[in-house]
């Protein structure tokens, strides 16, 4: 396994040494936007860090390669209010240095989960810089799959965006690590087994029941973990998956009945929470993308017989229902 | 004013009567996700809306005519988890009908402001619907600008997109109703009085002190207000435009200094909460898109030499800094 | 197979009558831009569809159902010029029917693959108006794809956009319709045997010889068919996309090597070319996207040392590569 | 003015030395894609380049700056196919090389249009090396524009994207520069002065005659010139944009009446033809973006009624109609 020193990612960087005192600073009254407006502000939040830093790592191993590519964000909550305040960039890392590091970190452990990837970045800022109070940081993952031609391929790789796999980890000086990680554009579409009846009807409703429709939605899902420590985040993310075409699909023979959007989408949520014991809550949105029925009343019958087999509907770009709802873990002490 | 019943906007909707028992359910014991999971979870987050409700709302006043066109999107928060839980969807407001709503109160009322309308929005789903806990509204705003050929004209428009304007307005059963306000996509760019030197230097350092430096930034804003009662909401969106780029650009034949990104934004931010009293707090972010300088010494003399006025810069999409600040005004017991 | 008409779909639309006599329109001198100028300007070219025509067709076999979704555009080229030259709109037909028109085809006649939907909808034009001198029809198809779960689902689809498949069928009276069929967003990566050599060199030059590089595009490819009567349109491409794939990452274990973009194109087009007899010409573009080594001798060992099988690339967006070449058989007479 | 060698870079580069004999390369029989193919296949067309190179050329003269940042695309288009066919790259100008040329080209002659840049790098290209037997550019202009505070700025500037520029300028060994300029993203809607009727009704048709409609499109534009030697690029630009904006909206205070979106795209080329003499032709798209009634016959009348000077419309991205002509100048061997 390519990564070395887990160990370090997940402590808690408080007793830090070394590489913190040469970055330290004068400890002098700094000055701060309730002094500089005489009391009337306060900077209530404050950061900088580098947005959208491309990243593809190659691990060689012998004729054996594989991939993985990144897009990093990071987020370094300084201690003091100086660069805003007073235009004094002494404890400002530069943007540019933190994209440097995101590259030599890659380059000295490897990378083996965005998750982990993450946690490596945040505890090199938080060892390396006394001055930071929080860093943070988030990592889109490119779908690259290894091309399969009958064997999987050594070295050549297709671009296969069924599902985007992203996370944020963030850890405060002296606080654990925390991750959420996140699935994104999960685009599914069923053609039977979706209703939608029985909802209010009053003097601002025009749809009507309906026993039978079509439903696709895009799914987007986010969760965090008790521990970031024992979590298994690969494991998590493909049971993420799997449960949420489970549950919009059912079995391939006869499907399964959804009365509602929201009625699916709490029944994959706790599939997840039932088979993933790490996960703290999950979140899932799946907006309605409606494929609305064409009225074929207003024409004559020549035109529209033909094989009664041929449905045809009207996609809708927008707009769209939104669906969305967060299911979480109930603590020991809440039972 | 085409606005006709802004009182009723801003009560606070718990004395309702009429419209909310046409739509009461029966109290009966409704299923949770505490109780179907025996315990072990809850629904901490449930809500559903309609998403990007595209609205043009014209306004005829004999041969002069005004627009505005908005997208939309709804989102209701039940009291009930029966849908998401049991599928029962008796409590349901279609997004459907929630579409149609919007339509009917930009008919009926008009449109003055994105903020009043939201408003109008949230306000009439808590009047309407009793198991309606929270309702909460968001409005982007495309910016068309009359078009000017010496006078305006009556009737035609054009689209201008230097920056968006767009709001969230919220509101709980019993409560007032909540504003926040946005500003997104203003871009700029200066040529000269820009630097950033005197930062952290360290073995990750690359980046050196730059005494001179174009600054390009596209900036978001957003902001809250202490009471949406009295707030006049065009002139603060107006006040925060002309204070970031007065902060930014300066005087028009020296221009202004700029440190860091981080000094100007802040500085941007302070004008905004001594201009406009009813702000609470403003939140801005400057990513810095950065134009680097081309190394010109790796080419021959003969090919690169030329007028010496002439400057040559690579901007760059990605990477971007991300810098962003929060500035709030103290309340009184604070003081 | 629910296409049921095909023998009309590929006849020369120049027999009319029936339908065409209903439409006809007076023989009367239409104005003319050449006329309305004083002869100074001709309208040399001119049409209108509707753009971006939203399509779901699925076809429900028992429990067994199937779907295409397409994006369709249509392009009528009238034989009179009076509506843009006088605003007469007697001859036009509404973009809004010919909207109403790809939905009654699709319903009517089912939908087998994009070409032959096309097809079947400029022949319909041509048959039905004969004010109308050419017709054509673009058709993009959402990439869905039958989910899997063990054994192949009976209506769950999920997408999975690798390609695109697309088409532009066109046809003027009297004429033979043309096919043009295409495939774009095919993104892929390799790792190794790519390089790039013995290139210019010259005071414009900076780029070094690369013996080992890494090679990443996105490809686009268009071919057009002797015959749209017996060509295969789903093998074509199938075969096209086998072929670049094939080309591109060459055998499992040892890949292939590439001199260059140019080269590889070439190799990819000529197998289209020898396996496709009916196609008449293919034109495939290969961005060269970017993936530049880090100069990693800036930095002092101690944060650049790891494990030597870890690299690390910076892919860049902005500029791109531009590779095109189009590979056309020749005909008969010219051998 | 910036430009120092505007009579290069109209000059046919046919007597060329000095330069090109650096690059010439030997006169052996190149492989073809013929032979390679035992004259089965012939490559129809070829060539390769750079895309999206970014520039931002700053002109500072004194205090008083001014930019204009491009996106620049090149493409050349060599004799020989060998790079195709054999891999052999020595006649290769790499698209790297390209990227630094566009930089250093705009480093010593400035920027003045992007026609005269565009001509610039061609020229360039074809007096560089021999092996190039036709070279394109494409270019993109950002629409930044000088911020105002009562007085125009220095060195501050807003982007201000109501339209885009853009030109494409292509030139063969031995010939004339031909350039073609485009304009596009203009968006502008009207109010009233808009219908459409009497257009063909038949089994297909739902829509109904409308004597007053919204009319809204974004316009796209694209002419080229008879020669481009003593073309004035920059008023050809403006006086297309004011044609379209005119003709669209008509007086400011009654408008002018359009029939169909066809007539009134006329219209403004017509304009265009005889305000500028140096055009060839000029193409215009006008997309018509529609904006739906929202039929408020299904509601009672207590939800729907309000001041009757509201008017709410539901804009549609997808479909639109897409109108489009070309109205050309006729050569006087014509008339």
């Amino acid at each position: 396994m390519p990564w070395t020193s887990a160990n370090r990612i997940y402590a808690k960087p408080s007793n830090t040494s070394g590489g913190e005192t040469r970055n330290a600073v004068q400890a002098s009254p700094s000055p701060t936007a309730a002094a500089d407006s005489g009391g009337r502000f306060v900077l209530s939040d404050h950061g900088y860090g580098k947005g959208a830093v491309k990243l593809l790592h190659v691990h060689r191993d012998g004729d054996f390669h594989s991939i993985r590519e990144f897009e990093v964000f990071t987020d370094l909550k300084l201690t003091s209010e100086s660069a805003y305040v007073s235009g004094d960039n002494k404890e400002i890392v530069a943007t540019d240095s933190q994209k440097n590091t995101i590259y030599l970190l890659a380059k000295k452990y490897g990378i083996k989960t965005p998750e982990e990837f993450g946690a490596a970045v945040v505890s090199h800022f938080l060892y390396m810089y006394k001055q930071v109070a929080e860093a943070r940081c988030k990592v889109l993952e490119y779908p690259w799959e290894r091309l399969q031609a009958g064997t999987p391929h050594n070295h050549a790789f297709l671009f296969a965006p069924t599902a985007t796999r992203w996370c944020e980890v963030s850890q405060k000086r002296h606080e654990a690590v925390s991750v959420k990680s996140g699935l994104s554009g999960l685009r599914v579409l069923k053609t039977t087994q979706s209703a939608f009846m029985d909802f209010v009807q009053d003097e601002y409703t025009t749809l009507a029941d309906a026993a039978e429709r079509i439903f696709s939605t895009i799914v987007e899902a986010e969760w965090t973990y008790e521990s970031a420590r024992n979590a298994d985040f690969d494991n998590a993310w493909l049971t993420v998956k799997d449960a949420i075409l489970d549950k919009f699909a059912g079995p391939p023979d006869t499907g399964v009945y959804s009365p509602s959007v929201q009625h699916t989408l709490y029944q994959a949520e706790k599939v997840v929470l039932e088979k993933v014991p790490e996960i703290q809550w999950i979140k899932m949105t799946m907006p309605n993308k409606h494929y609305l029925n064409i009225d074929l009343s207003k024409f004559p019958a020549n035109v529209t017989k033909g094989d009664p087999r041929h449905h045809i509907y009207q996609p809708i770009d927008k707009p769209a229902g939104l669906i969305y709802a967060q299911l979480r873990r109930r603590v020991r002490s809440q039972l």
